[in-house]
This record gives structure tokens, C-alpha cells and sequence, in this order.
């Protein structure tokens, strides 16, 4: 069985282990202090030409969100997404748990646009009935794998500027949604069009590891407070710094992703031969083919991957995930076999 | 200027003025040990034949959910409501603020059946990143001021029992939704078809007032905790107490809201006389009429209301709402005022 | 049997009732947008001599605790306040359910200083390890009946501008801790040594209701909206308008404490003369003797009161506490009475 | 620079990076749900002789405790610990940050006892007034280094049974209070005589992981979600399972915390022999000497290290820790120089 459920379904890429082999017992000190951190803090600073920015180092997205938006929001404060948003579906409430609503908005493709935004603000002007909407969260690539372009981008930060509110990007898949082939953005572009942002290691060869970048750096005043009070400080911070080090050193960031992208593109085409459709166009490394039932019973003997969502009398809609992990004649079996099956 | 904005714009209805004079200066413990209080909670024990049943009084609404929905949830759980719910449109995100998800449910007509409840069910099955829908809040009369009929309610019991949901009711008007002209339900079949629910006063003639109830007596338990915490529980808990037996000793609080319910289905029939339409069935003591702008306008020269919502190109939906207070002079007045806007 | 047991044991002075009465049937809008509730805080604007100053009404002094640092606090931020203090003491961790930590100093008068302020900050300075000590908590009288004087709080103030902190004053009690025969200080001395302060009128007469006051006018914008959220705000807030507009307009709050005070000197001086002596010196309304248990026990069988704390073979601590409703004849009973039980 | 400061100064024991180099591209499903995770709760469960008993793995300390005690306490309720606990003194609220009170116990060797324990409850008896207590928590080893004897703990479990309360284990150093010589329980006894504990791995040669036990099995249900919803679940679970596998296989864990006992107790009997006293026992891995100022000074050119306190006229007591990575000859180095320092 090979596994196209998701890109976390190994470890870290062999490079990353092998530099925290190589600096095992350097002593360093304690809760993202030392030296390997603070390197992985200037190379992220230096990528987006803010040498001031406020750079932290997280082990997981949902620890990410949560604390990012603890920190940013009072208690009547709310946040705007989608209704497909990692906060929103898969997250238990974790934002709910620290004291704020998400306001969720329907969604096709994954994407928010500023129409939304307008839509949930007219909606909660009845002071001091409706809560305050604050702070609005996008996610780069979606959860449908889409990416936003940079009028997109523009677009939403405009609008968030006009109307006091906060733009916070979850980046648990930058690395791909900047390397697509389709992409017009870069890191520092991000930077640019939003408040605050998280890059994810975990989804891109780290063992574990997303680094909070406070864009509008007032905003990352006292946010070391928030990370220690929420559990989300490691003592061996260093362990975080020399992995982003490790990733941005050199590039390799950039890399794993294109490699994902490439073949997840592969694969698509391969799919689109094979005669199907997808839900959503496939811009980066997850896919979401719609296949009849009787193909996906006849893959789910091979693979592993995950059942998105039933399309009454049509099959379901699956998602096939790529990695830097993922061979190239994996993907090719695949294809062969998705073709074998008519 | 007269007001139809809402059932709270005077003070109290006088009987109850009169007891609270005549009993002040009799000495009575805090915190509602006091033994007015243990006999408005006899009243309403009697009144549903559950002689052991849980049952406080708080001074509000916000309040009364609040503590609740805070006492018998745990954090990762969730509770499911429409989306016009008061505690969905009209509490600053209070149930958040303590901790929870509410799911947003479409309604036209204000009420939510088991086809909703299990829709919600059906999409937050994927455990650990799914909240658990725990807890199903309805309104009777709804935010609409429509009532859901003894069957509808069973039927939603039955839904809840099913999965093990508990059933919560928001009362604060509960007593023109069990006085209305449509009603087939009484107070006793209230705590038979839910697990909690809440008389609301402060909209019945009361100064102040909620009494939750706690129809499946377990869940009461340490409740008391949850409203000292909350801020809840008033040191003069006697003035609740006090309200509460004068508004249950023989029967004041129904024949008031018959009253509101009386004069609302008058004015009711004089606005579809003179032509207008109702965005919702005129239940109880809450009219959603629509108008166009040019009634809308020549009516707020002499008349207090609230405007709910526009319709594109149609006018508005307004809300008038009449109380125990309001005179039937006063609909007349507005019925011939509407009638000569032509 | 009399009770002497708190000064909440009757309903409300009957000026208040009637004024209740005399505005019944005036129509006014809701959640304290009226104009008894603008009156009652231009009144106490001008009795600060802070035109702007934002003044908020409230139903009871945990409510208004908790909805006052919630307000104020970022997560990490903790309260510094005795271990005697009510929100440390008697309000069920109301202050750590939404989040906060209190540090409890070591107190015997009920009274906080400067230099426990500052071996509280010294021992919080290990960041991000540490809470940020932020808001100083004190009781006007104190739990003990004890009051401040002028120098105290100017001290205790001139502490807090020193290290960024915020002075809040719980008034539950304050008309007593002004019209003490001791004091030194006015209300305007309040407003003008401390950045929050509540005026409390439970315990002075009203039904229910505090005035929450923002002497630092700053820090009161979108307090309404936290109100709300915490369910705090009346739907009927007019009826603490009207309240505090009849307590204010010609004095009568301080008459009514002046009342509460008197009696309770004459008191102590019964108890003195009877030879008991007090744990704390009794300023104001709240007595706490030390009488062996023989006398308690003869006390019990004609008057309620409060049992304070054992002292190991000497016998209890009492609290006896007078009021706006106590009768000099009571007083002078219990006086007699004691002077017979030798 | 050698430094003594902690004993997370370096990344992991050899072994475990290894291990997670050979498993690294073996593919696995995510968020704890693997086979190596499966074994690694195993090995737990048969070196506890629980067959059933609930293992979840977290990334840290602070997350271990908040998720433990959010998940079991009711909002009212509180935590009983010393005052020199970690989630008292550094974890930066942490606990009351979701919505619960620690009362703090004064400690002078970081224990806490039955007759600690029974003060608290009796200060907390005016219900619904004060909190209600309800989890105990402990360190072993604790703050100060110091070890829980077997009566000791047994009779702090009687307690906790008495009394209905949870007792929480710490276990952040559990190995070396294991395997100190003083020891006389096994990890088998803390699972008797508590009701839930961590194993911490972090601070004994691993990158990252604690093992949270749940001894009495029932506690344990529904903590997969609260993991899941304050940010403590990785993707990447896996990577917590692999190290605890390679530290519970053949008693690696148990290796490591005894070098890191050995080392510490030469380095303890030396600092005795140069003439020095310790402000608590040295038992475990943590030193607490008291050295004059000049000593002190002369040492930090060569070493780093914590200075836990000021001591009046005296010196300073600070902070010397070994760990799995310290190497022998360093020990005897700083020995030897403590000596020349005369």
C-alpha cells in the first residue's frame, strides 16, 4: 500500500536529520534562544527584506492559529474565513476555546474575497449586540489546493486597510502555493499583503516546525508570553531554529515544494487523461479527482488516501496529497493503474 | 412618539411593585436561601408537576444561556442553533467568550427540526478534529415570534434523545408562545420535551427576572457554582423571588402575556386589512410586516419601532412588538394611522 | 430574630421603590440607552468633576469584577490584590474563568501597600515564564471594614503610574468608607487616586446596582460591548438609571451610609464597653469581634449574624454588619443583650 | 563555556536520532494514529501493568499540564499545588489562562502534604462562594530536586481518595526520581498511587515528548479531543512514538536518567567536600548550593547556570543540573575548580 493521504506521512527530509545529528551536542540554551534560532530568524527576515519582523517558532498549524489569534483579539472579537478553513472544520473549536467566534463564509474554491469580508461586516453593525468581525483568515494554498493571485491578495489587504482589520494567512502549505506553477507571489510579497503569517515546515520535509511572522511587527509585541502561556514553547526550541536553518539556508524549502508540485502536476494530468474531473483546478500538491465508487474501490486495494466528500449517484470526490517524499514512479504507477481500471 | 420597539420599555407591571413594597422591609437571607424564593420555586415546581426539579433565577437572558450552556458543556463541544438564534445574532459572541462553537443553521421561520440537527451531526463526524454538537438551543416564541407546536417539538425530543444531545429552550418569551391562540403546548409539556429551559420575566412584566429550570433534574447539579462565578447571583437574590411568586401565585404572568398576545393579534389583523404582508406568521406578541419606505417613513413621525431588515426594492420588514403595557388604544391608533397612509 | 448578618437583608430604601413606582409607565428604550440611566451618570460625572468620564451600571459587584479586568487584562496579565479580598475570597474563581491569575499578599487590616506591590512585581520577572502583574485590586471599606486613607492611596496610586499598573477600587461598600468618621477621602478623591472604580448601591439601598466608573476615561471604550458579552446588561437597564438617579440627586446615598455607619459606631462602642475587643478596627459598617463561645451561643438564640473564624481556645470571630435599615433601637437591644450574657 | 543551566541544552541521545533516521521515510499515517506510536503506548502500559491504560504523547511540560487539567476540571474548580510549582511559577498562567485557580501551598522543599492538602479544603467550604478544590498536583522529582518517598505518596493518594480529588503527577524529571538513589518506587507504584501522570522525555534525551498516563483509566476518555483543540496534537505524531519506542525498548530511559543521577551526586559530594551546604537535599539531578558572591562570580566565567535566589548577606543559591549529556570529567572539572576558587 502506498499512501497519497497526506504530506506528513514521513519524517523529515534526510538533510534536516542529518543537521541535527551533526549539531546534537552543541550545547545551546533553552526556549528558542539560542544562536541555530536566531539564524533561522534573519534568514526568514532577510527573505522578506523586513529586518525587524518578529519571527517565532511553532510545532504544529493549529497551535499556530491559535495562539496567533488568542493574541490578536479581544474578547469580543471575531474572525472572518471560509466555511472550509482549517479553523473551521478541522480544529475541535480551537479558536471557540480561547474565546472567539469564526464567522464562516460559503465557499466553492476555498478562497475569501473582499465581497465576503463586506458581506459579514454589514451583517454585525448592531452594536454592542453583534460581536466586532477583526480579523481575517486565508489560508496559502487552500484547503482545496487552490492558490490566491496577487490581485487576489492586493484586492483583500486593501480592503482589510479600509476597514481596520487584521490579515492573517495560515501558511501550513506556503511552500507550494509560492512554487506553483501558476503563482505570482513570492515570500516577500506575502510579507507584504498581510499582518501576520505562518510558513509551514511540517507539510514541507521538517519533522515538525511553522514559523509565526509578524509582518506588521507592532503586532508581535508580547507574543512570546501567549506562546509559553499556551504550551506552544518548546524548551528545546533549537530543535525548530536548526531545522528552519536547515530550510532556508539554501533554498531547500523551495525545492521539496517544487518537487511536490511537480509531481502532484504529473499526476493530475494523468488523471485529466484518465477522463476525470477535479472540484477544484489543481494549482499545487493536493488534488481532489471526482471518481465513480467502483474506481475508488479498486485504488483503495493500493493506496491509501483520503474520501473528501459523496456526490450523490456520481462517486465521491477523494484527495490525493504529493510530497517532497513522493517518488516520481509512485505517481506513474498510479496513473497506470487509475488507467488499467475503466 | 408611542413605542412598539420591544416588551421592555416600561418597569414593571404594578402588582408586582406593590409586592416587592409591601415585603421590604422584612428581613430575608442573600444570595436566594431566602424563603421567597423557595416558594416561587414551589410555584413553578407545581406548575410542571416535577417537585424536585432544579430551579434558579437570574436577571437576564444573555445571563441565563450563558451560565447554562457553560455549565453543561465541555469545551471540545459544540452547540447547534439557527442562525437568526439570539445567541447566535445577539450576544457579542457571549457563548464563544466561555468557550464554544455555535453551528449556524438556515431558517426562514426562526425554528430548527431533526433534519437540521442531523445534518450538523453528519458533518462534524471526523474525530479528533470535529466538534461534538452536544447541545440544541431553540426559542419558543422564535426571534420571528413563531411557535413550534407540541408535535414539532416531540419530534425534535425524540432527535435529541437519539444522539444524545440535550435539549435547551430559551423562554424569554415563553409566555406568549404558551398563551398564543396556535399553542397546544403548556408549561408542563415544556419540561417534558426539553432537558432545560428558562420563564422568561424581564419581557413579561417583570423588572428583572429568568427562571431556569432544569427539567432533567441531574443536570442541575452544581449549577449554583456556575451563576456565583458568572456573576449571576444577585446578593438581593429575595427581589428575583419575590417577582417570580407574584407572577405564579395565581396565574399573573399567563394572563399578561395573553394581554401582549391579545392587542399583537389585533394590530395583526389591522395591518393585512389595510394590505400588508408578514414576513413571518404573526404568532404571538412579535409582527414582522413589511413596508414599503414611504409607510415606513410616515410612521416613525409618531411611532418608536424597529426596523429588521431591507428588501431589495420592496421596503422594509419592521418589528412591532406589544407587551402587557401596551393599550388597545394605542394599536388602534396605529391601525387607523396605517390605514389613512394609503 | 434579627438579623445583623449582612447589609443586604432588606429590599431597597422606599424612596427608591416609589421613584420605581412614580416612572413605572414611562416608556424608555432598552439596555441603558435611557434617559434615567444618562441622568444618574451626568450625576455622578459632576460629583467627580469628570464630564467625560465613562460610567457604566451594572446588577451586582462579581459582575462587575469580572467584567472590569476582563476587560482590562490581556491573557498573561494577572491581578495583585490581598488574600482577603472578594475576588480572591468569595466569588467562586469568577477571575480565572476568564483567564486570569490573582496573586494573593498576605494581609491582617484587609489592606494592600505599596511595598507588597512591589515584591509581587519583583517575584514575576522571569519572562516569558512569568505573568505580567498588571491590575492592583482594592476594597473601599475593605473586607474587614477597614478604610484607606488619603496618603494610603495616593501612595498606593503613585506606585502603580510608577510601574504601568492599573488601580481598581471595588466600591461595593463605598458610601460607608466615605462618610466614616475617619475618613479623609470624597468620591471625587476616588476618581482622581484610582483608574476603575465601582459605586456600590446594593449594599446602600438599592434593589440591585453598581456604577462602574473609568476615572482613566480612556479605559472604558468598548466596555459596553464586554457588558453584553457577559451578560451584564439589563434589558431594562433604566431601573438602574432610575436608581441612581434617586440615590444622587439630592444625597441620599450618603445619608443612607451615614445611617449604616452611625449605628454600627454606637455598636462598637456597646461592645467595647462591654469589654470584647475587634480583629480589625471598626470604621465603618462591619463589626468583627472576638467573643468567647459562651456569648456566641446566647447571641444565636435572638440575632443572626456571621461566624467569621474560630480562634483556637479564645473563641470566634463575628461579623456583625449595619445598614441603611438598621433601627438604633436593634442596636441598642443587642447591646443590652450582651451587657446581660456576662 | 561549559553549561550546568539545565537539562535540555542539548538535542537527544544518539540512539533516538538514529532511530528516527531509519524509520524516516517509512510511511505512516498521522496524528498519533501510527504503529509506532501503538508500541510505544504498549511498552507504557506493560512496565505499569495496565493493559488498557490511556497514552497520549504531547511536545512539552506546559502543554501537558494544561491540556491534563482542562480536560478535568469544571470551571469551579480548582488545583491545589506548592507554591514553588512549575504551573505556578513558570508557566506564565497557563492554567488560569483556561479558566482554573491554583492555590498555593508555601513549600520548603517543594512537597506538598495531606495536611497541606486538608488546610486548603477547610479555607474553601462556603459554597457557592469559594472555589472547590479538586485536583492535587505534584512534582516528582520536584522543583527543588527532591523526592517523594513511597509513604509519602501513599498517603497523599489516601488523602486524594478521601477527599474526591485527582492527584496529577509531573513527571518532567520522573527518571531521575526513579533512579535516584534514594528512590524506592517504580513506575509501576506512580501509576498505583496516582491518578494521572507525564513521562517526561524532553528533559531526558529526547528532541521532544511527554507521555501522558492516565492510571485511572476512565479520566482518559475524550482527551484525544482536547489534545486536538489547544494545538498538543502533531501531524506528525509519529515522531513522539519513535522516541518513546527507543527510550522504553531496553530501558534506555532509565540509562540516561541514572547518568545523569551519577554524575550529579559526585558533583554534589564534591561541592560538600569544598565546604558548601545545599538549600534542599540533593537527590536527583538538580543542585540548589549556596555559594558566596565571590564564588559565584568566579564561576560564571567558566560556567553557565541558573541563580535560583538572593539570599540576604549570605550569597546566592543557585542552580547546577546534569543530564544525560554531561560528561563525567566535566564534573570533576568544575569540582576542582570550586576548590582552587578557596
Amino acid at each position: 500500500m502506498y499512501s497519497f493521504q497526506d504530506d506528513y506521512s514521513e519524517g523529515a527530509h534526510p538533510a534536516i536529520l542529518n543537521t541535527l545529528l551533526e549539531t546534537n551536542l552543541t550545547q545551546r540554551v533553552g526556549y528558542g534562544e539560542d544562536s541555530y534560532t536566531r539564524e533561522a530568524q534573519e534568514l526568514i527576515r532577510q527573505a522578506i527584506h523586513r529586518p525587524q519582523a518578529p519571527v517565532f517558532f511553532l510545532s504544529g498549524g493549529t497551535q499556530a492559529n491559535l495562539t496567533v489569534i488568542a493574541h490578536l483579539l479581544q474578547s469580543y472579537e471575531a474572525v472572518i474565513s471560509t466555511d472550509l478553513s482549517h479553523i473551521y472544520g478541522h480544529e475541535t473549536g480551537a479558536i471557540e476555546a480561547i474565546g472567539h467566534r469564526i464567522i464562516p463564509v460559503t465557499s466553492t474554491d476555498g478562497k475569501l474575497g473582499p465581497q465576503d469580508v463586506l458581506k459579514v461586516l454589514e451583517a454585525n453593525q448592531m452594536r454592542p449586540h453583534t460581536v466586532i468581525p477583526r480579523l481575517v483568515y486565508i489560508s496559502q494554498s487552500t484547503e482545496l489546493g487552490t492558490i490566491y493571485t496577487r490581485k487576489e491578495l492586493q484586492e483583500l489587504k486593501a480592503c482589510c486597510e479600509s476597514h481596520d482589520l487584521i490579515l492573517y494567512l495560515d501558511g501550513a502549505r506556503l511552500g507550494v502555493a509560492l512554487t506553483a506553477s501558476d503563482a505570482d507571489l513570492n515570500l516577500e510579497d506575502i510579507a507584504q499583503y498581510t499582518d501576520v503569517f505562518y510558513i509551514g515546515a511540517t507539510k514541507n520535509g521538517a519533522l515538525c516546525g511553522e514559523a509565526v511572522v509578524f509582518a506588521r511587527e507592532s503586532l508581535g509585541e508580547n507574543f512570546d508570553l501567549v506562546l509559553k502561556q499556551r504550551g506552544a514553547l518548546l524548551s528545546k526550541g533549537s530543535i525548530l531554529g536548526i531545522q528552519f536553518t536547515e530550510l532556508f539556508r539554501a533554498g531547500l524549502y523551495w525545492e521539496l515544494a517544487k518537487h511536490a508540485n511537480h509531481v502532484a502536476q504529473i499526476l493530475a494530468k494523468g488523471i485529466a487523461d484518465a477522463g476525470y474531473s477535479f472540484v477544484a483546478r489543481p494549482q499545487t500538491n493536493q488534488l481532489f479527482p471526482i471518481f465513480p465508487q467502483s474506481v475508488v474501490n479498486q485504488l483503495r486495494s493500493k493506496y491509501l488516501f483520503h474520501i473528501w466528500q459523496e456526490i450523490e449517484g456520481q462517486g465521491q470526490i477523494v484527495r490525493f496529497v504529493c510530497s517532497w517524499a513522493t517518488p516520481l514512479d509512485q505517481v506513474q504507477e498510479l496513473i497506470a493503474d487509475l488507467k488499467s481500471f475503466h
